[in-house]
């Protein structure tokens, strides 16, 4: 299917050719080319939407190839079957994550693609993201304990003590799954009283409780108030201590964050609320 | 290369199985799926990074092959030889996301791919998680104007008329690529003064312009304050005629929000900006 090119001298020039923004297909592209130990230098065409943006895009895959002697790598997310003409000739590896899947896809379904551009990616027309940017609003707003008016709202409330990593675990809830999202931090005043905040003993179901090991929260609160009590590694270890009895008292289900991504939190707590949405 | 099923009567189930979070996989199979008109029921399946959970997992896709009398189509993104062997024997369409790309790139670069699992997804212990982390709290706290403080840290500085999108779009960027983005609202103050805000003066060169139909705006407005001044569309109509008269004279680039989402608003900005990483 494709021969070996000579090892290049520089990092091999990846291209993503979509007629959207090109995001996912970049994801993936980065994701898998992970698996090689070589380093890569990434070019992202978006928006070719246009037989002459086709040609353009191919110009430029040609250039790289002139200027490195080796050929590019071409991820390719193109509905149009005209444009994708237009890129097989590029002097390049082409990976048509499109039309890889599509036809077999078509086979099993028993249905014709619409081919329809744009349909990969994210339409602003829908409700879906007007769902999305309303959540963006709501976990801005009930970000770190802010507000408690429409809680009942929330689909989820995240709970822990301060810098677990509530707030951009909110973010992205909202922001990639249009879930409205509260975060509330768990302070001393609340191991003192032994009780959650009050604004939350009625919504207990939904709440999600985030720790972390007390010697990465000490790292994280230094950096930003360097040698503080705050930040001690002794009041840390308190702290975490109070949040976990009280979240294991309240029968609060929580994940440790040290060593995940945001993705990763995410995805846990998905799990445990049990989302699942048709499209 | 595969048969075709009859019709199912409900939506047909897609599994997502990853042995990371999937959420890469998950986002291109709603593309994908998007290129057909029927409905599906999306199921994924995280964190399959044993052999005994790529068991379950067969399980599950078992299950609802029995409970639909219509096989799954399955798409999977497992590194492990394996647990993808295991994968094969379940009753479903499997799409390897992974294994179809990863042969032809292997012979390409001349290189063997590392199998390394948990390569596929974002990883919280390194640099570039930190950075992203980090840039999301300069979004937070440079939003809406709200801190003038370190604005030469900032990779862009967003302006418009207050709803015009800055807010959804800096966070994005921060959290997407780890780019720190201020964001500053155009206000009737900034309009009489004939002025760009003091703060900003020195940062022509990383200010980026949202605008949006006014319109769409009075809309937009009438959602947050029903009826108020701040909604009214000849209102709407002055700020965004000031806020482009502004910019215009300023030579700040701007764009139109009206129909784009956040990932278009966001490529679009990243492609005058020219940032381009290697990885």
């Amino acid at each position: 299917m494709t021969s070996p090119s000579p090892a290049p001298a520089g990092p091999r020039t990846v291209f993503i050719v979509s007629d959207g923004t090109g995001i996912t297909a970049e994801t993936f592209s980065h994701s898998i080319l992970a698996q090689f130990e070589t380093r890569f230098r990434n070019v992202r065409i978006p928006f070719v939407d246009t037989i002459d943006k086709a040609h353009l895009a191919v110009r430029r895959i040609n250039d790289a190839f002139e200027a490195e002697g080796v050929r590019p790598i071409v991820f390719t997310t193109l509905v149009d079957p005209v444009a994708n003409q237009v890129l097989r000739d590029a002097k390049a590896m082409i990976l048509n994550m499109f039309q890889t899947f599509i036809e077999p896809l078509e086979n099993e379904l028993g249905l014709k693609s619409t081919h329809a551009i744009g349909r990969l990616h994210q339409n602003a027309d829908t409700e879906a993201y007007k769902n999305r940017i309303e959540a963006i609003n709501f976990s801005l707003m009930h970000d770190d304990g802010q507000s408690h008016k429409n809680l009942a709202e929330a689909d989820v409330i995240l709970v822990g003590v301060s810098r677990s990593g509530k707030t951009p675990t909110s973010l992205y809830l909202a922001m990639q799954y249009g879930l409205k999202s509260a975060n509330y931090p768990l302070i001393p005043d609340d191991f003192e009283r032994g009780k959650l905040p009050s604004a939350l003993l009625t919504y207990k179901s939904k709440i999600f409780g985030l720790t972390i090991d007390p010697a990465r929260l000490s790292e994280i609160r230094n950096e930003r108030r360097p040698g503080s009590k705050y930040a001690a590694l002794e009041n840390c270890r308190y702290e975490v201590n109070e949040a976990e009895a009280m979240m294991r008292r309240e029968g609060i289900t929580w994940l440790s964050t040290t060593h995940k991504s945001i993705e990763e939190i995410a995805t846990t707590i998905l799990q445990e609320i049990k989302v699942e949405r048709d499209y």
